[in-house]
């Protein structure tokens, strides 16, 4: 299969936030578009939880990838223009140095015995990504869901490395709703007697733990208007249901049996509780003495694109708006757009026509700036 | 210990729904306040998924109930006015006939074997309490969350037995959002190797699926907005969090914990996938060649009061408008409130401030007009 993965190697070794140190880790990423001899077209995506570095499609690897729609030549993100990064996290299983990863010193996978890791070590990691590339400060540092929490946390480690800042359906500190649903998926899995204290193998594995997380999941991305008129209560045929009882009946129950099963075996469990737990931890108010609009103030960008949507129960509107208001505070020329784009947390990954304008107008406006 | 709970026989066969047939079946029931001689003060209260029938203390049980302070003499619904009838939901297993109880055919529990039930099974039993009791008309039937769908049954198969009604925090039909949640719910229990086909027991009991299913339910049924009020942060004091990975460390998921420990033991599995699926299946479209407006335009009441909150995501506010613009297109005078309490769904049961006065302010209004 075609691939356009590359490989940063990160210090050796690299400190972790809370403590701990990594030994031989690196991080994959991907890049689109030209760096020009300024170094000042850089744009570095920061992704939400599950996606690869495998932002669109390329020359090196034509399938399309998680944000095709807003990312390539002529898209929002125009590729022509613009030199963009998106970097798979650390902690995640998509190439990256993380959990499912063989641990050096022991010449087993790291499992349960990889240190605690937080998005501020996500952020870290990608900066060794963009300095590595010979870039030292980005035009537009764009995250996504989790992704635009570790964003905060970078720009907040490296001041003066980012020009501008695109946050897209995230927050600045995870509140109770999202650490409850997030808490409960993290149980089905640990639960779940295949997951055994984190050493699970291909042939004991986790299904039914991964199942229930990841169908929870799809519940908060998505929003209980946009299912109104997509199931409203559609029954399967009757000849596709399950003999069993209390087997699958609506078609809303299938849609999550399909996600579900997608999801299960191609994305790591460990992993995914590593990530999990790090969006839990993350409080911009820790570096604002314990307000959010103090750490918020503590970020300086020029200009900043602010944008989410009504119907996210995950990431609600309020906290995009939080996030507006402290950048402003701290200085930033700040667009705040508030969408009602019915399809939840996830409308940045579907709705392109509303994301798409907002994005590739703020980019053109920066592109004019240079 | 005390108990006020008195059964009622239903008729041997009591026929079900969808085709099956109940032997030596009865429900559970308490009652508070007299019945007048005209026998037209009587109110009959249908519960959530899981309450029992003890909504209130009384003298033979001196223990609070579920509604304790909405039920009582001089409280909103006052016993020294009212006869007031709570019915534990047949197929539950407070002391109604249920997939827990013997099946008289095999001298076991019924378990799976218990026949498909639907809300309207549900209704039609409660009505045969109230028949019992010598009571023609209702002056009012309350029913909250489940038992308001159950009580929409209740008077399309009763016509002319009901005249007032109060809908409280319910839906005309499952959405499919309320599908997804107790799909999953009902996933968990039966992913637990313990569920076992409906046939645990006590030492092999399927603890790990109710403990997932009831914090989906809490999470559902509170609100993101009285979280952040109430947990925000704040984490657990150092030596209570559990030594385990991935253990608890905010006091939202040892709020989720307390909340499971007081379930998992205290509802039966089995009983709780039938409650939970019959709700899944109630549509008032049935009874309206498709539509929920036709639906209710047949029921047949002198007033109602429709009341919901804001923050309910599991019965959303817009479901009970159409409850309320139902029974006004069929000739019903209507009440419509709509709460902007913080506690979601569950507010009926705890914000008694805005629920006593509107509740007890119609049921007075109905007084007046005995």
């Amino acid at each position: 299969m075609a691939d356009a993965r590359r490989y940063h190697k990160l210090p050796d070794p690299f400190a972790m936030k809370r403590g701990g140190l990594l030994h031989g880790a690196h991080v994959a990423y991907e890049t689109w578009g030209r760096l020009n001899a300024n170094a000042d077209n850089a744009i570095l995506i920061l992704t939400g939880l599950s996606p690869s570095a495998h932002a669109a499609s390329s020359e090196d690897d034509p399938s399309p990838g998680w944000w095709e729609a807003m990312l390539g030549p002529g898209k929002p993100i125009d590729t022509r223009r613009w030199h963009v990064i998106c970097v798979n996290a650390l902690g995640s299983d998509k190439g990256s140095t993380g959990p499912a990863s063989i641990d050096p010193a022991t010449g087993e996978p790291y499992r349960l015995g990889f240190p605690e890791l937080t998005l501020e070590d996500v952020a870290n990691a990608a900066h060794e990504v963009v300095k590595g590339l010979g870039i030292e400060r980005l035009a537009c540092l764009i995250g996504c869901s989790m992704g635009g929490m570790a964003a905060l946390g970078y720009m907040l480690q490296h001041p003066g490395c980012v020009r501008a800042h695109i946050s897209v359906d995230t927050a600045p500190q995870a509140q109770p709703f999202a650490i409850a649903i997030r808490s409960l998926q993290r149980e089905a899995i640990r639960l779940d007697r295949n997951w055994n204290e984190g050493r699970y193998t291909d042939e004991t594995y986790p299904e039914r733990g991964m199942s229930i997380a990841r169908k929870l999941g799809v519940i908060t991305y998505r929003s209980a208007m946009e299912w109104n008129g997509r199931f409203a209560r559609i029954r399967l045929d009757p000849e596709e249901r399950p003999g069993d009882p209390f087997g699958f009946e609506f078609e809303v129950e299938s849609y999550l049996q399909a996600h579900a099963r997608r999801f299960i075996r191609h994305f790591d469990p460990n992993c995914y509780l590593y990530l999990s737990r790090a969006s839990d931890w993350f409080d911009i108010a820790e570096y604002g003495e314990g307000s959010v609009l103090e750490g918020l103030r503590r970020i300086c960008v020029e200009q900043a694109l602010v944008i989410g949507v009504s119907t996210d129960i995950l990431f609600p509107l309020e906290q995009q708006e939080q996030i507006a208001e402290g950048l402003q505070a701290a200085g930033a020329r700040v667009q705040f757009v508030a969408l009602d784009s019915p399809q939840g947390h996830d409308a940045f990954l579907v709705d392109i026509e509303h994301y798409g304008p907002a994005i590739g107008g703020f980019l053109d406006m920066l592109h004019d700036g240079l």
